[in-house]
């Protein structure tokens, strides 16, 4: 193995001072451009590594964000950490990546990791520490589509999606509204499509009903929750016009299904509107339509605070503001062949 | 804020010297379970907050591991990723994690920026940087799935993948082999696909074809390439009873919507099967058969590797050894209901 070359061999190599040479590492801006050149050329041809975990200990900058996911399995969250990850990569900021599986005790590890490591900042998507712990951290902490009471964040605008989806249905003259969902609690920010499809519904006059139920994350597991649901629509509404708003894509897709294989195509007395925009939305049977989240957005919003907040820690004298800022991101309605 | 906890907090409040306290979090076996119960204790009650970074410069363990993944856009890939973290976490290691786009110039960045924070090892399941660069980082580098001539690796057994696929197709008596994959390069581990398919299609002596196209990633691009493609299947092989073996599920998924919207069904001349076993060939109109990748195994084979050479290096005298390990992990054939 080569000895590892130090600030002393390119001086030595430039005929510059160490602390010129040090200079260059912290505060470039105060040489010329030609002396720039010759130590950077040094460096390459020496093959220096910086040390950025010295520097880290100097001057307490990490440049690494933590981020917690609850899975990577379903295609909402992974391409959210995409988005995160190409946000960061436009600060210059790198990021530690946990997985949590919506397990808390294993969560809780993961958060001491992270501090152990002085991250500057933290993304949480993941549901299981409510805000209140988060908060106490110790570092700024944006949340991303979750409970944020006491944590700065990022959220999708669920209620005008909500009303968005459940308008397009009463627009197409359907005879009964039908919302499917997960149980959510009240402090949920998806709980505002059920805010929002309840409001349209009650407004319009048309009938409405609910179907509330834990799906849970693996296909058999929904199709097992959703076979009577399509039934109980299926006795319940017969011959009526159903549009039915369904919370997710992926379980948008699977109704869809039944749906076709029992009528080997799509009956005009079915509408059917899904949420998310993910890719099984446009590689459906019948490409459906869904409320598109902006995952893009929501994702450099949430950079964008965590950014502001990480760069006042650093001035000689921050100001920790106590005011929390939640940013809400506008939904868009993606019209396909589902709604026509 | 709090003045921060030190060994010297812990010692008075313990009663044990700093040494001892150092020992606590070195080399906790050298200490009697009352004492490490004592000092335990005594490190939550003050909320002493452990500095990784000061003993990764002392030691040289930053317990990072580096990932470079091409996209998180594809199932295959998100999926992999979430396996190595949880592959990771089983020994005790966090990663940095960084989205190539499957760009050359970025990688570089990305592999300059890993190596400034002492990372241990590196994953890499991009395709662009040749494994020759890889191999002169002067860390350990294990790759999944990809050009691996001169890194360690491990890959699926993409060969018999491709024969128990055709295979497949020849039992059911199809009287035409269709493939349709990617136009890959030899080296790349999924041109085993093709070896297969080719293998068992000459020596069954039944006629067979091949479709290799460049697809891309996106379901509007892979539509505009793949219809051609069915026309051509559809206009040359009509009335024959044809095994179509696609190379990944997306665009088997795809082919398979073709096929049905034509048709309402899947007509009997028609044997389809996938690869990957990606979430869409279980949420697809008719489940669709495919070989298995096992991901969960190629993560933690990887890690498995990756470890033993990190290992290795934190030995007193280390011995890097030059002969690569090359790890291959088996298929699994998934019969549903499109080669039935």
């Amino acid at each position: 193995m080569k000895k590892k070359v130090t600030f002393a061999d390119i001086a030595a190599e430039t005929g510059f001072s160490k602390t010129t040479i040090s200079r260059y590492f912290n505060h470039p801006d105060t040489l010329t451009t030609e002396n720039l050149k010759i130590i950077e050329d040094t460096v390459k041809k020496l093959g220096y590594r910086e040390n950025k975990l010295a520097r880290v200990l100097a001057n307490g900058k990490s440049e690494i964000i933590g981020v917690i996911v609850p899975t990577l399995y379903m295609h909402y969250y992974a391409d959210l950490l995409s988005h995160i990850l190409s946000a960061g990569d436009a600060y210059g900021y790198k990021f530690l990546v946990f997985c949590s599986d919506e397990n808390r005790e294993k969560e809780k590890g993961y958060l001491k990791e992270l501090l152990a490591y002085n991250i500057e900042g933290l993304l949480v998507v993941s549901h299981v520490t409510p805000s209140q712990e988060l908060a106490k951290l110790g570092i700024p902490v944006v949340t991303i589509e979750r409970e944020d009471k006491y944590v700065n964040s990022v959220n999708t605008n669920n209620y005008q999606g909500g009303i968005d989806a459940t308008t397009l249905l009463t627009e197409k003259k359907c005879e009964v509204l039908i919302h499917i969902n997960a149980d959510l609690k009240k402090c949920s920010p998806a709980y505002g499509r059920i805010r929002g499809f309840r409001e349209v519904s009650e407004t319009s006059g048309t009938p409405y009903c609910e179907y509330l139920r834990k799906f849970g994350n693996d296909y058999q597991e929904i199709r097992r929750v959703l076979e009577p649901v399509f039934q109980d629509i299926e006795e319940k509404y017969a011959g009526r016009k159903k549009g039915i708003f369904i919370s997710n894509d992926t379980v948008a897709n699977v109704f869809l299904n039944m749906v076709i294989t029992k009528y080997k195509m799509l009956p005009e007395e079915y509408y059917i509107i899904g949420f998310d925009d993910s890719p099984i939305s446009r590689e459906a049977v019948i490409p459906f339509s869904t409320i598109r989240q902006d995952t893009t957005a929501l994702a450099y919003s949430a950079m964008d605070i965590l950014v502001k907040l990480m760069n006042e820690r650093k001035k000689r004298v921050p100001v920790i503001t106590k005011t929390l800022e939640h940013r809400v991101i506008d939904t868009k309605t993606i019209i396909r062949g589902t709604t026509k």
